[in-house]
Parts: C-alpha cells; structure tokens; sequence
C-alpha cells in the first residue's frame, strides 16, 4: 500500500474474501432483505437481553463469514470491529467467545469502514493472511442508550431515522479473490454546526462531503468514475444536504448516487421516518446489497463512503453542536 | 514491519520522537508530578464542565508534542486516539480544532499502546511521517458516567482505584529519534470471570498476564531482558493477581516489575484506594515518568503493557462477567 494525498491510500492486494450480514426482522422485511444472510424474528434472537441479541447476531455473522471462505478462527490472524454501544461492549463481550487479537475502532456509523481501511492497511503491510472486521447496531440498545428510554413511547420528527438492527463482517485477505479492496480515504472531524440529536443526518453530511472531494481529489478522479457512490446513513434529509454541498464545490454526482439509510427500509410502508441508521445499515447494505450485486456483474466499481456522527448524550446535554467523520472505501470486481 | 508469531509486530523504523503530558491537580501532587509537561489546578482548568476541561487538556498536550518538536498539524499525516467517554466524545470533540485524518480507537485504559501499536504499524508500511496518538481520562467525567454521581458521595472499598485525571500524546516519526518503538503485542479479550465493577485491578490481571507470557513467547525473550516491565492499571490488588498468575506459567518477573497506577499517587498519602487508573494512568507514566528515565539514560529497554477493563454499566448491571485486554509495547534507548 502506499499513501496518496493528504488522506488516502492505495492498495495493493487486499481482497474482500467473504462476508457474513444478519439482520432483525424490520430490515428482513424491506426491499433488501433477500440480500442477507440470516434474519432475527425479534429484537431478542432467543436472548434474554437485547446486548445478548447484538452479540449473538455479530456471533452468527463471524461465523457465517468463516464458513463461506471454509476456515476457523485459527486462521485470522486479526479482528478489528466495533459497534455503537457504549465503550463497544458488544464486540468486546462477543470476543470473549474467540481467541483472537483485537482492535476495538470506533467512528459511530462509518466504524464498518474504518475497520476495513485499517484492516486493508495492515494485510497490505505484510499483517498476516486473514483480517476480520466488523460492525453492528441494534435497534433496542441502540434506542435506549443513545435516545429516551423504549417504553417512553415519545414522538418523533420526520427527521429522526430508526436505528437498524444488523450487523456485517467483512473477511479481509491477501489471496486473489472477486472483490479488491483498491482504495480508502481517512475522514476528518467535520463541526457541523447543528444542536439537534434528532437530525444526525444532516449533521454528517457535511462530513461526508468534505470526504468525497478529498477523495476525487486525492485520487484526481470524477464521481461517475464509479458504478455506485454509497453514503450511509444519511437518510433523507441528510442526502438532500449532501447533494447540495457537493454541488456547491462543483462535483457532478450524477445518477449513480445512493443512501444506505433510503435504501433498507420502504420508506412509505415501514415508518422509519427519514431512514434508516446505525453501523448496521451501512454494513448489511455494503456487505449484502453492493457486494452481492458486485458477484453477479451488476456492480463493479463502488465507492462506499459511511458516515458518522461523534457525539454522545452528554454533549447533546451541554448543548454542544454535532462532529461528523467519514471513511470511505473503494471496491472493485476484478475477476 | 513484520509480524512474529501469533499475536506480535517487529517494528523497522518507527521512533517516538516527543510526547505531551497534561495532569490534574492531584497527579501534578504525587511523587511523579515533576515529570508531567503541564498542570491544571483543579477539574476545570478554566472552563465551565469537565467535559471541556478534559478536550483542553489533550488539545495541550497535542500542542506540546508538536512544539516540542518544532512543527505544526500540517506536518501530521494521521491522528490514532480514544478515551473513556462513552463514543470517545472528547477525543472527537477536540479533532474540531484541527484539520487532520483521524482513526477513533478503543481499548479501555489500553487505549495509549493500541494507538501506539498501530500508529507504528501505519508509519512502518509508508503512511506518511508523523502520527500523533493519544489516550485520556479525566477523574470528573468518569467518576460520573462509569461509577455514581460525584455529588453521591459513596463509600469506596479498598479495591476501587481512582481514575487519573491526565492524558498522553505521542508523536511517532519515521525520523531516527532517542526513543525507538520496536515491538508490540496486540491483546484478546479475556474473560476474567470477575463481576464486581469495583475491582477492575484483579479484572484485567488475566488478560495481563496472557499478553506477557504471548509477548515473551512470540519473542522468545524473558522477562529479564527488560529494565522495566510496566504494567497498568492494574493497582495493588490487580498487580498482587498478576504476579501470582505470571508465577503459575512459570514466568519470572524479578525486581523489573512495577505497575503504573501504584507509581502515580503516594498510595499512603493520596487517599486513592487500590491506586490510580483511568487511559491518563499509563499515559502519564510512560509518556512522563518512562520517556524522560529514557532520555536520561536511566532506563534503556522497557515493556509497557497497558490493561483495560472492557465492560460498561449496562453489562455490569446485567450481572455480567468483566473482560479485559492488554496492549504491549517495547520501547528502546537506541542513541
């Protein structure tokens, strides 16, 4: 690998091996629940707690990733993940079930693909044959820690998304396989200037718009250079912003542009509001949805650019105004 | 760089080239407070909420790293860092100020040599020439989200330890340097089977001792080779634990064994129970009290392994076991 820019990298022989994706019942039942691996009928999975859920889905969607590439635990040399809950106890209480080495990475949604650029860096440095990575959210934890407590059954604004409950696990490795992982761009603490905890989309958007055009001009490329430009999760009224923004530094985005969050859920029929979030979203729709689509030749080229926002409940409280990063990945078919 | 065995890194050239210590009042009072670079008087330093005061503190230290030597945040290629605050709030918070690529990382009061560990990995493999990392805790705002309300005024047992109010910034370079950053062991995630919050010491004993005798086994080194094996936070109770474990697989630690939160505060003195604990712990003796013995000649080869204690408060009030991890890595006096 080697370093392009300010923020990006350029890899040499990183591939996307497999992928494991397990979702809740919510995101089963949208338009891309055909993509995933396995679906949850409740927000328990058969647990008596919603932490137990999280953990056994990131459990399951470990296990899934190993067993398509037909190796055990003893093969990874490296587990990098993260999730939403405070101080990542779900990735940290699910890794007790392994032995593995572990980094514990966290950059609220777009911690999927901060695992995955690190993950790419190290394999490319010579770390090993095979990297995990991981992220997850659960609409249940989710809710309670971050927002009022569930049974409180307080309204909300239609710019409010629902936290996804999924998770995605990405097996990284050296051997030559359909997906490469060619490039990463490292995001910034953006300020974007908003109080509002209920309007996280627009507070990573500016976030995810300094990413992109450090992107293309880290890598002197054009948006339509890609099949499928990613964000996530920025919802409705997030993307709408980020159009606005990216339009305004003049990047033609044109019509290869998506949002996880608009993406997962009907937005008419399953009433999410503005879409859907979490590190979930962004992992079950890169890891189910565009790499799925990539193995039967719908998609070669995408650009996945997930989005996070960095605060937490008590800098909402103190009234402080919302950060957001972005991380963004790129993978390519090559085979 | 290249990895050895199944869970460690040789480093080529990676050197750590300056640090930055900020420490509060009570740290600045115990016996190693003459090696911090700066001191606040009391938990505010100046600003209105210990949120603010514990952003303030990292932002010195980042500005004494980098004044120390001679450059500024363009000269940055990446900054690798995390504290105890739930979704690293204050870490994030204080990247608004600066413009610089940055990797959220956590591993509880291991957080200082996971940044560490990776910062060298990332410079080794030709991403960029300077990497700042950092870890923080402050006494204030983890005392309140980890244990009680401060206003509560709890009884303490004597195997509660008191979280430093302190943090740490290293600057790592490519550019040959006293200090020279030579190998690392990545931690897993051991269960301690332990789930009384109050005694975290004795939580993270197992995954210390799993990360010595894996470090001295990839390395096929013994503990002697090292001047000072550093571990921390493990505190009196924790510290007791671990040389009982290391004794059972047949390790000697002789006289070059010390733990950094019974080195911080006077323990008969302070008033701090078990000792000090907290990311600021570690940070403050390796960065402070470890790199200047370094620069004095004092010491010339030394294993810190930094210990984290991976619950939170929902899994603790779950009846959960508590996991811990452990980070090493070696420093070397190489002019």
């Amino acid at each position: 690998m080697y370093k392009v820019g300010r923020n990006s990298v350029i890899y040499d022989h990183v591939y996307l091996t497999s992928s494991g994706t397990v979702c809740g019942n919510k995101e089963h039942n949208g338009p891309l629940g055909r993509y995933f691996d396995k679906a949850y009928e409740d927000n328990y999975a058969g647990c008596d707690s919603w932490e137990k859920s999280e953990r056994k889905m990131l459990n399951d969607a470990v296990e899934i990733a190993l067993a398509k590439e037909g190796i055990t635990e003893h093969s990874i040399d490296l587990y990098i993940g993260g999730d939403l809950n405070n101080q990542l106890a779900c990735t940290n209480y699910m890794l007790k079930e392994y032995s593995l080495p572990y980094l514990g990475v966290y950059a609220a949604c777009s911690t999927l693909t901060e695992s995955i650029l690190l993950g790419g860096m190290l394999l490319d440095s010579n770390y090993g044959n095979y990297i995990l990575c991981s992220a997850s959210s659960h609409n249940a934890t989710s809710e309670r820690q971050f927002r009022y407590p569930t049974e409180y059954g307080g309204q909300k604004p239609s710019s409010l998304t629902t936290t996804a409950t999924g998770c995605g696990v990405a097996l990284l490795s050296t051997k030559e396989s359909y997906i490469k992982l060619t490039k990463a761009t490292i995001g910034k603490v953006v300020d974007s200037c908003i109080t509002d905890a209920q309007d996280l989309g627009r507070a990573m958007a500016p976030a995810c718009a300094e990413t992109l055009r450090n992107h293309l001009h880290d890598f002197a490329c054009k948006a339509s250079d890609y099949d499928l430009i990613l964000t996530g999760d920025l919802s409705t009224y997030g993307s709408m912003c980020f159009k606005k923004m990216v339009e305004s530094y003049g990047i033609n985005l044109g019509d290869n542009y998506k949002d996880s969050g608009m993406l997962l859920y009907d937005l008419e029929k399953q009433n999410v509001h503005a879409g859907g979030s979490g590190c979930g979203c962004i992992s079950l729709v890169t890891l189910g949805y565009v790499v799925k689509n990539m193995y039967e030749g719908k998609l070669n080229k995408v650009l996945v650019i997930a989005t996070g926002a960095l605060m937490n409940p008590v800098m909402v409280f103190q009234n402080e105004t919302i950060p957001g990063i972005a991380h963004a990945i790129v993978l390519e078919r090559v085979i």
